[in-house]
């Protein structure tokens, strides 16, 4: 390492961010346009508090959450504690309106007596929200506030990674779900004639999941990482001297 | 390298892939249970015959297909050229056992003047379908069949595998919209009271996503990749070699 590496994206990274927030926006877009033009629109002290529900869980559980996951490759040559920051900020950003979102299904099912928890959309989207609490009070523990070692931080680090994109994927998952059940609720004569409302449910579903496929292809693709900072190398290799006995000089992984 | 690494699993690979093996073996007996206790069972030539739709669509696209993604972890020090074969014939498998499955919902449509394809499951669980058979076919012919270079299948082959995992979390979310679609099409009115089995099928739902998670964990563990065999790394020295000009003794990435 002859000295900082120049500050470009590497070729296709940018098309593919680019292409997820499209998407991203074009999910936002039309979640707004089926709670408007089929659902009677949102509000929230009125028989439309349900609506809040699925605008905040995309909103919050998806879009958010999806570029949480993206700033480390999009602000890659920035410091880390910065980017760390914006990461930790807008996956707590998604918490509260995805909490919102929460809070709006069940007053409006004690309102209306509908019970709550019974399907299997409830199980994955509260499991989702509740370990995706948790890992973001243990990301802020481990990486954000001093006090865990370096040594720690490596080990938790990968299972970190793992579970964050478990969890948007989960999250995305409980979505679908919660459009087919919604569906099934409030059309089902009409669903299997390919009514407008259908259709345009059915594609914020394929959007989802488009969203997810890009977010995690450009998550997942080897030479996207982040490359880190001379100084973080020279951090990182003194780290493998204390805890591997290694030479500094030895080669990495 | 001084010799071929001793046959031994790294530790914790072999208990992750027991659990995997419960898990898969409990959500087969899960969905038996399901069809057989509270659907009349499975029949191929009668009103019965829907039912062998969930059944080969877990074995198939869940169950086989996720041992058919780990079978280069379990089998890390056999042969590649054989590891590679049973790979194929799992995925081969999985497609002709799936195919049976949409067979049986297509006829059992056909038969009860029920439209196809309206439902955000059937849009899901098609393309999960028709892009895994794309995928089984660009597999064969990349990496079983002799003929493409070595350098384009190091070029395909991160693809290969992204598209692979995406294509096995595509198939689980596909069945855990079957199930949300299957409970509210046909015990829609007691499902909200907590009846034995929309608890039943959930948690079929839910021990799928625990299958594909801990399938999803053992793939992308760093360490528990298959180590190239002695032969391999030789080849695959020269490959670099011819392909990027590096010398034979350079670290690999």
């Amino acid at each position: 390492m002859d000295g900082a590496p120049p500050p470009t994206s590497p070729t296709g990274l940018s098309a593919y961010v680019a292409v997820s927030q499209l998407l991203g926006l074009t999910l936002l877009a039309t979640t707004g346009a089926w709670l408007g033009r089929y659902r009677g629109g949102v509000a929230w002290h009125s028989p439309l508090q349900f609506n809040a529900h699925p605008l905040c869980m995309v909103l919050g559980m998806v879009f958010l959450q999806g570029d949480a996951l993206l700033v480390y490759r999009v602000f890659r040559h920035e410091a880390k504690r910065s980017t760390k920051a914006l990461h930790a900020l807008l996956h707590g950003l998604a918490l509260v309106i995805a909490l919102v979102g929460i809070i709006a299904v069940f007053e409006s099912h004690r309102t209306k007596g509908i019970p709550n928890m019974y399907s299997l959309h409830s199980w994955c989207g509260m499991a989702a929200f509740v370990l995706y609490l948790l890992q973001w009070l243990l990301g802020c523990g481990f990486f954000l506030f001093p006090g865990a070692s370096f040594s720690v931080r490596g080990q938790y680090k990968p299972q970190h990674i793992f579970f964050g994109i478990t969890l948007f994927i989960l999250s995305i998952t409980s979505c679908l779900l919660g459009i087919t059940e919604m569906l099934l609720l409030k059309i089902s004569d009409s669903y299997s004639h390919f009514v407008p409302e259908g259709i345009l449910a059915n594609t914020l579903g394929v959007l989802l999941v488009a969203f997810g496929l890009v977010v995690c292809y450009v998550l997942t693709r080897e030479e996207w990482k982040r490359p880190p900072l001379a100084e973080e190398m020279a951090l990182s290799m003194d780290f493998k001297t204390l805890t591997e006995g290694e030479s500094p000089s030895g080669g990495s992984q």
